[in-house]
């Protein structure tokens, strides 16, 4: 198996400007395996409850996603967010939080698993991230997602599960609280210097960015007239990244750079509709058209400028 | 003459985090004249006070910028702005502006002011920027920037003046407010519809963005780890974009779309110390290399997704 990822499998409940949804498939693991389950083979350790039924194990089923992984607890419930986007989708307000299954949650990764090439720890308590990197020992290339509540409340163990992996994909606001500097580019410096040899940096409506030995790459979003949830596009965006880079055997800053383009590409898509709705009915051909699409929006010739004498 | 500018002429007091100025050459006309100037040649039209001395007029005398229809009015003093910013250096909060001999500003361009190929309406009264742009009838290109006050108090004027240009430089904020959509791609598709084939969008920190009939093009902001002062950086990112655009015999979208990195490449100049300071002493060969560095930090191959079957 080369793509494994950790992270939350939920129930969500969304209101935004443009409509509801009352029980939808969420949380890290799926998005995050769903997007990358395009690019690579994708096994997915987390946890769900009683209530989690064949609809939803359909989903991964459909894409191929290995959920042998996926823990079922018969005596408890799949964990349930609601949250609540205004005008600004940038913001999501979280209206309830039930964890429910995953409070208790203790990733068991199998032999399988362990054997994993490539590792995504989703955004979970940092030392059960930490005992899950360990676990894999043999992995070329572990990636990293943490929020602002981990920050502040497990900074310690988060820092020292910063200092065991390789990549670290976080949003602009995180890198800024984790390091302690407002300017982003020095930010990424202190992060770095935690750990990470590469930071990927995710800033939303205004693209990302990634920090390497081989310099500074910096890209816009896909343009979208309309964005209708924007709930799991941090992890759609790491799934397509991580699925891309899955699928080479080698790996160079030029792999990279296209691995951050294909993970705004499933990004964008995720955005367009509610919770898996759109990604989940993708097809390459899809992918590859706003993939070309980018290329086209970026590009410049390179020809510095001569004085003529006009 | 190629290059014709209207705008402000002034003196800035500026309070930063990393420092303060009591009093320094600035205004639109004098960072888009001074950044314009290293790729063609440019003459302002302004107004002055008897307080505008030597040392300022030779900041333009050695950048070579026509001065000739900048007008000094002896009786008054020149246009004074007081701003500070906060460690968050995106907002400028305004703490004294004294209009001075701007208030009666009548922009009177000469003959050959008339005659240029190329105009930059800077942010003045739109009913001053129209007047401006129809007497220099015979222009191939004519460039508009303004600002949530006129949005606010003259939309009529302004909207009628956005008729009669046809390229429009402003930022984020301002093209939503102008439009009245949330969604960046919605607000340029309405201002667009009001009149310019062509919609720069600043995006300060997070790059720049532009909307024409060739598409859609997008570059994120020269990496900086030390913002200094970010006034005059919108004017800045004008001058390079138009005086590299008026430097050129034709212009089509490759051009547009190199104009873009240039005035970003002398936006990021600007911003690095105080006020005109790190601009008025560039080289060229420094623009060159940072317009390479723009090329190196969004390049990535065109090459789609093809699974291998691993």
């Amino acid at each position: 198996m080369s793509l494994l990822v950790v992270g939350s499998v939920a129930f969500d409940a969304v209101e935004t400007p443009f409509g509801k949804r009352e029980r939808m498939l969420g949380g890290s693991a799926t998005h995050f395996s769903l997007a990358a389950s395009f690019f690579t083979d994708v096994r997915v350790v987390g946890v769900v409850g009683s209530d989690f039924g064949e609809s939803e194990m359909e989903v991964f089923r459909a894409r191929n996603i290995d959920t042998s992984d996926l823990e079922r607890v018969e005596s408890g419930k799949t964990f349930f967010w609601r949250g609540r986007y205004d005008f600004d989708l940038n913001t999501a307000h979280t209206l309830d939080t039930q964890l429910n299954v995953f409070a208790d949650f203790q990733p068991k990764p199998s032999d399988a698993a362990k054997g994993s090439r490539f590792v995504f720890l989703g955004n979970i308590q940092p030392d059960l991230q930490r005992e899950v990197r360990e676990s894999v020992r043999g992995a070329e290339l572990v990636a990293l997602d943490t929020m602002n509540y981990w920050i502040e409340s497990a900074r310690e163990s988060l820092i020292k599960t910063i200092g065991v992996v390789d990549v670290m994909i976080i949003n602009d606001a995180e890198a800024r609280q984790l390091s302690g500097e407002a300017n982003l580019h020095r930010a990424a410096a202190k992060v770095r210097e935690m750990g990470p040899k590469t930071l990927i940096i995710k800033r939303g409506e205004y693209g990302a960015a990634m920090f390497s030995d081989a310099g500074y790459f910096a890209i816009p979003a896909y343009p979208l007239e309309s964005v209708f949830d924007p709930t799991g596009a941090g992890d759609t965006f790491a799934g397509g990244l991580l699925g891309y880079l899955a699928s080479h055997e080698t790996i160079d800053d030029a792999t990279m750079r296209r691995a951050m383009i294909f993970g705004s590409v499933m990004a964008s898509f995720n955005v367009e509709e509610f919770g898996t709705e759109r990604v989940a009915r993708l097809t390459h051909e899809e992918i590859n058209e706003r993939f070309r699409t980018f290329k086209r929006m970026t590009h410049f010739d390179e020809i510095p400028f001569e004085r003529t004498g006009r």
